[in-house]
Order: C-alpha cells, then sequence, then structure tokens
C-alpha cells in the first residue's frame, strides 16, 4: 500500500484531482465538473463520490488526506470565501466539511499558494526558504515564502502582489481600484497593452485588425518580430521588473518563479522583467534574486501544489 | 544576580547600552562616543571596558550576552556593511569580534529590526505574530514580522521599505535612485515637501522666509493650524498610506507601528496615513489593520530592541 493524497484543484469550470504520494508522484487522477453543481452539497458529495471511485481503480494506494487549492481560498479557515467565478456564494467552509465526511485531515488555500507550496515541495524551490512564485494568467497571483514558511499574514491573504498599486490612477481593476499591478503584468493585462500601442497609429503590426487578440497571440507575433508585440512585453516587464524590485525589499527572496500562460512566452517576458528589476533595484540586492521558470508541468501543477499542502502540513 | 544582556545602540556620534533583564527593565546603562574612534579596534576595546565598567558598578546583575542594533547591521553574518554614517569602511565583523573577545553569545541586526524585536518582546506587539514598524527619523527603516519571525530574506536585509520606489522618476533619494519612499514619508522628506509647497505662492504661512525648517517646526506650524503645514502631513500621510496598503497587501500584518521623530507628530500624520491606507486597500484587507504607536519610549527603545535580539535568541 502506498499513502497518497488527494490534490484538488477547484476551477470555475472543472475540478481536476490526482493520487500524490510524497515524491510527487500522481499514481491517478480524475476530474469533475464544477460548473454542473448550482448547490455546494452536492458539488462536495459528487467530488468525494468520484474521488472514492477513482481510488479504488488504482492498485494499492490509500488516501490518508485532502489538500484543495481554490480561488479566494483562506488557509485559516479552510474556506472559500466569496469567489466571484464559482456558483455558490458567501463563505464555503470546504475543508471542515471534507473532514466531517470522510474523517481524514483536509487543508485549503488559494491557487497561488498552492503553487508555491508546490514549488517548495516538488520543484525547484525545494532548498529555499525565501522565495515568491507569481502566476501570470488571467490575473496575478503569488504566494510567497518567509524563512521557510509560507506567508500568510493575520487575514490569511496575505501575497497578493496582483492588488498592489504600481500606477497610480492607472487602468481600471476588476477589484474596483485603479493601476493593480496585475492589470499590466498578466496575460489580459499585456493584451490591454497592446490594444493601447495598436492605437498609436506609428506602428506597421500584423496585429492591426486582428479580432480577439489573446496573449498566445502576442508571444506569436514577438516570435515573428512585430516591433508592436516586443514593446508590449517590453512594457509589461518594465511594470512587473519595478514591481519585483520593491517586492524585493519587502522580503529579499533567493528566486523569484514566474509561471501561467504569460509565462510560457520565456524570453520575451523574462528578460524585460530581469532587466527592469535589476535597474531599478536597491545596490544591496543587485544580483541577489534569480527570475525562474517554475519546475512543475503547467498541466499538473496544480494538483501538486494541493497535494503539496497537504503532506507539508501532515509531516509537519 | 539577575541575568541581564547588555543592549547596545551603535549611532553615528554615540553609542548608548543598557542593561536590561528578560522583563525589558533596564537595570543600568552607560555609553561611548562612536565617533571619537578611527580605528575599529580601539573602538570595541573602549565599548566592551565601558561596559564592563558599567557592570561592575550596578549590583548583582551578570552579563549574559550582547545585542546590537547597527546601521546597516546584517543578522546573517553579524556584520556592519558599508554603513555611511560611521567612519569604518567595510564589513565590519562585529558580533563575531564581541563573541570572541567576551566569550558571550552576541547579535547584531540593523536599527528598524531591532526597534521590531522591542515591540514583540518588549512592547505592544507581544500577542501578535504578523506586524510592521516603521520607524520615521531621518530616512525611513522598517522592520516586518510574518508568522512570528523577523523577515531576513536570502540576503539578511529584507525589510527596507524606505527604499520601495513609490513615485516613479520622483525624489532624488541618497540611494542613488528616485522617488523612494523615504524621501516622501520621514522627517526630512515633509521638509522637502514643505520646501516643494513655499514655492507655491498661494499659501500665506508661517513657514515662509524661515530658515533651517525641520519636522519639529512644521508640527509647531500644523498645531497652529498652518494651512501649508497641514498640507504638507495630508501629502506625506497620503504617500506613506498607499505604500502602507501596498504592504498589507504583500504580507497582511494585524498591525503598523509608527516609530521616531515625525510619528511624535501624533494625529497630524496617524489621521491622514490611516486615511489613504483605507482609501487604497485591497476590499479584503480594509478594516484589518491597526496603524499604532510604538509601545516603547523613544530614548530607550533603540537599546531595548538590541537587548530584545539577543534575549529572542538566547530563549530560542
Amino acid at each position: 500500500m502506498t499513502d497518497v493524497v488527494a490534490g484538488i484543484d477547484i476551477g470555475g469550470t472543472n475540478s481536476p484531482f490526482g493520487f500524490v504520494d510524497s515524491d510527487g508522484k500522481i499514481l491517478g487522477k480524475g476530474s469533475i465538473r464544477t460548473s454542473d453543481y448550482e448547490m455546494f452539497e452536492d458539488y462536495l458529495a459528487a467530488l468525494l463520490k468520484e474521488i472514492a471511485e477513482s481510488a479504488n481503480a488504482v492498485k494499492d494506494i490509500r488516501v490518508i488526506g485532502y489538500g484543495i487549492g481554490a480561488p479566494n481560498g483562506n488557509y485559516y479557515t479552510g474556506s472559500i470565501d466569496n469567489a466571484p467565478n464559482l456558483r455558490w456564494k458567501g463563505k464555503i467552509l470546504f475543508s471542515e466539511m471534507v473532514k466531517s465526511k470522510t474523517g481524514l485531515p483536509a487543508y485549503l488555500t488559494n491557487d497561488a499558494n498552492a503553487a508555491a507550496i508546490g514549488e517548495k515541495v516538488f520543484g525547484n524551490a525545494k532548498d529555499m526558504n525565501d522565495f515568491i512564485i507569481v502566476t501570470l494568467g488571467t490575473g496575478l497571483g503569488s504566494g510567497i515564502f518567509c524563512g521557510g514558511q509560507l506567508l500568510y499574514g493575520s487575514t490569511g491573504f496575505a501575497g497578493e502582489l496582483g492588488h498592489t498599486i504600481v500606477v497610480d490612477g492607472g487602468r481600471q481593476c476588476g477589484c474596483g481600484r485603479r493601476g493593480c499591478l496585475e492589470t499590466y503584468a498578466s496575460a489580459t493585462g499585456i493584451v490591454k497593452t497592446v490594444n493601447e500601442l495598436l492605437g498609436n497609429n506609428s506602428y506597421t503590426s500584423s496585429l492591426k485588425g486582428k479580432e480577439n487578440i489573446d496573449s498566445k497571440f502576442i508571444y506569436d507575433a514577438a516570435v515573428a518580430e512585430d516591433k508592436l508585440a516586443l514593446d508590449a512585453f517590453e512594457y509589461t516587464g518594465e511594470i512587473l521588473g519595478k514591481a519585483l524590485a520593491n517586492a524585493t525589499a519587502f522580503s529579499s527572496p533567493e528566486a523569484i518563479f514566474l509561471f501561467g500562460g504569460l509565462a510560457n512566452s520565456g524570453k520575451y517576458i523574462f528578460e524585460p522583467t530581469i532587466k527592469h528589476m535589476e535597474e531599478n533595484m536597491l545596490n544591496n540586492f543587485k544580483g541577489t534574486v534569480k527570475v525562474l521558470p517554475s519546475g512543475l508541468k503547467e498541466n499538473t501543477a496544480a494538483v501538486l501544489g494541493a497535494a503539496a499542502l497537504c503532506w507539508n502540513e501532515i509531516k509537519k
């Protein structure tokens, strides 16, 4: 029998899960559709049933706990609080309900924190005590390790770099304020930058007249040396690099990992980010921070991160 | 016999020290002039001699360790690295030399970190795991507790909020860059703000024509309801409040303590700071952070903080 934990990645559409051993090997997996369930109770019953059936189908494993990564997840309360992209409103006491229904330990945190724990337990940060993971997806999420511990803060919501204000009176953010980092440095943010640059007639760009531009389009254009696309990456890297220089003055990480959609653009996003970060760094910190890609594969990172949370707690 | 630690506060001009018991009571004290010693070795010999003699003069105490707060102090190496306002250049391996000369444990950190540890061990943060102390003196120093630990980061220099860039291309900072928080939010920063506002002829202010304006002058003018002085506090609070809202998104502290010269201006600095912090806070954090005065008296805080560092380490 191999002990495994069920790592669950709750998304607005799907909830994939995997059975992960203490070395980070995924020994089995499954998924249910989150959006099929209007009532949380029905969702949870279906999820636990599917997990039990999937576990039975894998030879010689025993599920000893649950780790959950969720939007607006709060580690302290184990709850999902008013997640805008889930159908269940209010405060969902998720991990408590899993515990009471299964009799097993269950831990929950938000997606970016789960990614950070995944990096620490199974990825490229195994030997690091101080690092930051920045997920550049639709928004910008972050998980921060300080002195070997994930930073939760007094509320459980610490590590919201995406909602630090970096441009006074800048772009409108979904949070209701203006100028948040994620309105610039994210897959959505770079599209906004491209649209702004397209308003500038001095460019001849392959992106002109294109509909539904996304960050993959912009990447392809950059690879083809489209000046506008390259300038959009440069600007995104400038905003992100300056924010990372400020983050370094705060917690002095050994490394900052870039993860998610936009990070897959490789040198197009890494190079300007590193350049502007170094240019804006206090002397003490220059050259002390590695900016690295995540060590986890994007399609399994969320499940591994959620599982890592549970393994981490069990081993405490 | 009462066990005490010698808390030493190394300043550019003087090095006051005190013998502090485990409850934070100062049972004796003394001082030598830092600036009298061109060579570090001579300074250290004089300091340790003075400490030994002062300790002998106090009844029934036994010095069991040394805690040192110093500009540009690095906790990891126990060294003072290129402190601009000290005469000894390069890297001074301070705590190592104290250890080898006395045979007792010695710990060193920078002044703002010592203040944070002082607040945790002897001040108003005894029951807090997550808090920030901001010292508003000539510059802006900060010490940050996360999850019950002081944040040192990978380099030992974490917690440099004074050198986060808050105004792109803003005021020239002593660090060589522009727009650092401490060029606005500090005793020096508010003087710069007043001088800028004095250039605006629409004010009739008691500060017009005054030479050598300092933050105490500005405070006195504010108390007398001088509009320019009040506007200078409002602007300082705006910049500081926004920076604290961003700091909250990072570490979600339970409280932020304001300390040092400018913090003594009471409501004139606290009120605009709190107002702008709350206005610029992500919803999750609104109302979760107390902005408080330090629980330590200014004239003993540095010595108590240095002593607290040593007590904290001894009790680990």
